[in-house]
């Protein structure tokens, strides 16, 4: 038995109850559940009222609510509630059925779930959704993976409610990404660069503010100039606006300066770090973004330790610091400075987490198509920037292109950026200021272009201290040497 | 039944053979085993040929082969052969008996192990085990945690074999580290330590030969100066000695130039990089070490990009490329300042390490003692050095304090470098010379001793976009604005 809603959705955050929302504006009708049948009630009520829902107050009517093959989409909190919602479903679906979870599962959980559903006869989809709460409402970016064969019957209705892009606004931000874990991967990896990209807006804006010497009206102004640039993104318009905006509990001033400088953080960027550690591959902004985060949280202990612990003395490094401060002197080429660094920084962030989708990709066979996955980031989520484009339009054309720096019109970004780059990270670290992800993203680069790290002598040590063998520049196979006999005596 | 043989020991690879005969030469009796049973063969015949030694060929003769209670010790690779040898040895044991896992163990695992071998009626050790093959033989450093009960058993034996430290060299390294997993957690935080001291020590190697452009003589010069000062440690003292090795395969020159610039790991840095990722602490310096060793496997993709990718320009930036070559130009003080740039990288990665020691003993309940931990790795283990002293010093001193960093010694080192540390970074950032784990540590740093850092606008960021709120440095509570409102109206 089944009725005629042509999508269900079980959670009503409000998260859920927007997405449902979504669903309905374009023409579908809806079946929704809660297990606190009150938000159901609260739901029909009130935001759906002469809308077409249908409200139900078991998981049995719920299911019977939708027309077959079933579309049943969670927007629970990812963990056991997933598993649980499962164990409901399954004994009420019928063949064709989709089982759809949007939350911010983690991967791994949705490869295993997935073989779980399809094992019992059914299939499953493991979708990203980001664009936060009004995202949801008007339009997010949907990322989803999973069983192939959901796609076709899924596909009018997710494109329909997401972000569209382009020139004639009709590119929707929403494509299937791959089997099983996929899609839910590909949106960690959007989380872990929005964390890159918001620890990156941090470090311009602490040297704007702090070496620069910028108030909130001139960083509203240098904000809302980048985001005319390369570096137009949600993200700095945002900044923009939260630089604008005032106090409200009555204080005089600016909001952003009563907020305590605590970043939280929900486990994705982690999670990105850890995989990153797990394949081998150099992620580091992201974990450099999560550890910072970190280091915020340590608020008292950071207190305690700025009334003991020294920045640079202003009498040392004396040529240097004169180098330095003439050029933070001249603000107009400082904030401009700031901008390119800022700017290459990001480009290696994006670089770095797409050589991570690759190599996630490689171990799992998802076989991915990354500029596609730009093209799901475009528009709709969190990291949504014009900046995407160029990184579909260098996908599209190398398809296999192992680093977005090697891609020309990154390459020439990064050529015209590099100076100040460079001379923003020499400034910061000679007048004490962090900006550990701008460092980290310049160290990537110059490690990565070069053909020979000093690795070797690391490797001597592993062969010297536990003879765990070397591979030589001039010959094959693996050697192992003879250290202590090799060695010049030493002195004692 | 029992026989009369003081210990027994599984796994004769050459660590487990090592191991062996260093109890034996304590005057103990020894069994050993080993699944090939081969080993065993030519173990007793060979090396053990002479000594007090009993080789056995089945598990059931080798745990009947040692006098109880028993001190029965695998070293085996970590994993399920831990598992599968407790297996067999939980039915053979008798009230008392102990079972000692030797191997490089994911803490985690040696957790659950100690309460399935306590549930059964027998005692449990996780020991950590550092100082290579020859440290095993001679005298490595111990981390033995577990059952408590078992301390007073192996004491006397542990000890023993362990390295000997101080002015009578009688101090040995090796103590009671704590419940569980604690012993496997304090060796792996070691390896982690590890990880970063040669990291620093490659990033200097590579200052020195590429801007200082020193000879591999004048680097074995440079190192064995630095042996005798504040770096006097293992790892430079072997560096030192890789310096001066000739190619032992016919070729002209120094063997550290032969030596493929690729970098193994064997996960223990990225266990520890993973776990500070979970508690939340920022131990930035072993996770860069594990990148660049990441970085340094992708060799290929590496020389291709070298081609690509261009350095800093030798025409931009004047006026700073001025004021670092003028430094790299005198060369003895480029020496001693990288030299100093060094030893302030050290101190903050040993400080991050032992902040992750706290955290993980607060979440695990292991009441672990970080003065001893540093006198456990003064001998016989990997980053020995003299070093640790002060850190026990400290720790001795205050035993909660939080954080090496303020401790009067390692303040005032500090204090001492870091102008020169500064300026190295500074260098290498305009000259384009990767130091990422110098970099990282002047960031924690100067992020650690700074009051109020920019996590204010990332926290309005994400209450912006997620609704994910705040709390203010003027009010108690949680708070959550409008941003949409408050903000000014953007121009378009």
């Amino acid at each position: 038995m089944s009725g005629d809603c042509d999508f269900g959705l079980i959670g009503l955050a409000v998260m859920g109850e927007n997405l449902a929302l979504n669903v309905e504006s374009r023409g579908y009708k809806v079946a929704v559940y809660n297990r606190t049948t009150s938000k159901v009630d609260d739901l029909i009520a009130g935001r759906a009222a002469g809308k077409d829902f249908v409200g139900t107050h078991t998981i049995e009517d719920f299911v019977k609510a939708v027309k077959r093959p079933r579309k049943l989409m969670m927007l629970v909190k990812a963990g056991p509630a997933v598993d649980a919602i499962i164990d409901q479903l399954l004994p009420l679906c019928e063949p064709g059925d989709i089982i759809i979870d949007g939350g911010n599962t983690y991967y791994a959980d949705t490869e295993r779930r997935t073989k779980r559903v399809e094992d019992a006869g059914f299939l499953y989809v493991g979708c990203g959704v980001s664009g936060g709460e009004e995202g949801a409402l008007k339009g997010p970016s949907l990322m989803p993976g999973g069983s192939a064969d959901a796609w076709p019957e899924i596909k009018d209705m997710f494109q329909s409610i997401a972000a569209k892009v382009g020139p004639n606004n009709d590119i929707p931000c929403c494509e299937w990404v791959g089997p099983r874990g996929a899609g839910h991967y590909v949106k960690m990896v959007h989380n872990g660069i929005e964390y890159g990209d918001m620890q990156l807006i941090c470090e311009a804006y602490q040297l704007l503010k702090e070496l620069g010497g910028l108030s909130n009206d001139e960083l509203y102004d240098v904000f809302d100039s980048w985001n005319d640039g390369d570096l137009q993104s949600y993200l700095i318009e945002i900044s923009r606006d939260i630089f604008s905006a005032k106090d409200d509990q009555g204080g005089d001033g600016y909001l952003v300066d009563k907020i305590l400088d605590i970043a939280g953080a929900k486990g994705t960027g982690k999670w990105m770090s850890q995989l990153a550690l797990d394949l081998g591959v150099p992620s580091t902004l992201v974990t450099t973004a999560v550890f910072a985060r970190g280091l915020s949280a340590q608020k008292e202990a950071r207190v305690r330790a700025s009334e003991k612990l020294e920045g640079p003395g202003k009498s040392q490094n004396p040529e240097m610091r004169a180098v330095v401060e003439k050029l933070i002197g001249d603000k107009p080429a400082f904030i401009e400075a700031v901008r390119k660094a800022l700017y290459a920084s990001k480009i290696v962030s994006y670089a770095q987490g797409f050589v991570q989708l690759q190599a996630a990709s490689a171990e799992h066979d998802w076989n991915l198509d990354y500029g596609q996955s730009a093209l799901l980031w475009r528009g709709g989520c969190i990291i949504r920037a014009k900046f995407l484009d160029r990184i579909k339009e260098a996908f599209d054309a190398e398809p296999n292109l192992e680093n977005l720096l090697l891609n020309s019109f990154f390459d020439d970004a990064i050529q015209e950026a590099q100076e100040s780059w460079r001379a923003v990270v020499a400034t910061a670290s000679v007048l004490g200021i962090p900006v550990p992800a701008f460092c980290t993203a310049l160290n990537y680069y110059d490690g990565y272009r070069l053909a020979r790290l000093p690795a070797n002598l690391l490797q001597a040590q592993r062969d010297y201290f536990g003879a765990h063998t070397y591979k030589r520049v001039d010959m094959e196979g693996t050697f192992h040497s003879e250290w202590l006999d090799l060695r010049k005596t030493p002195k004692s």
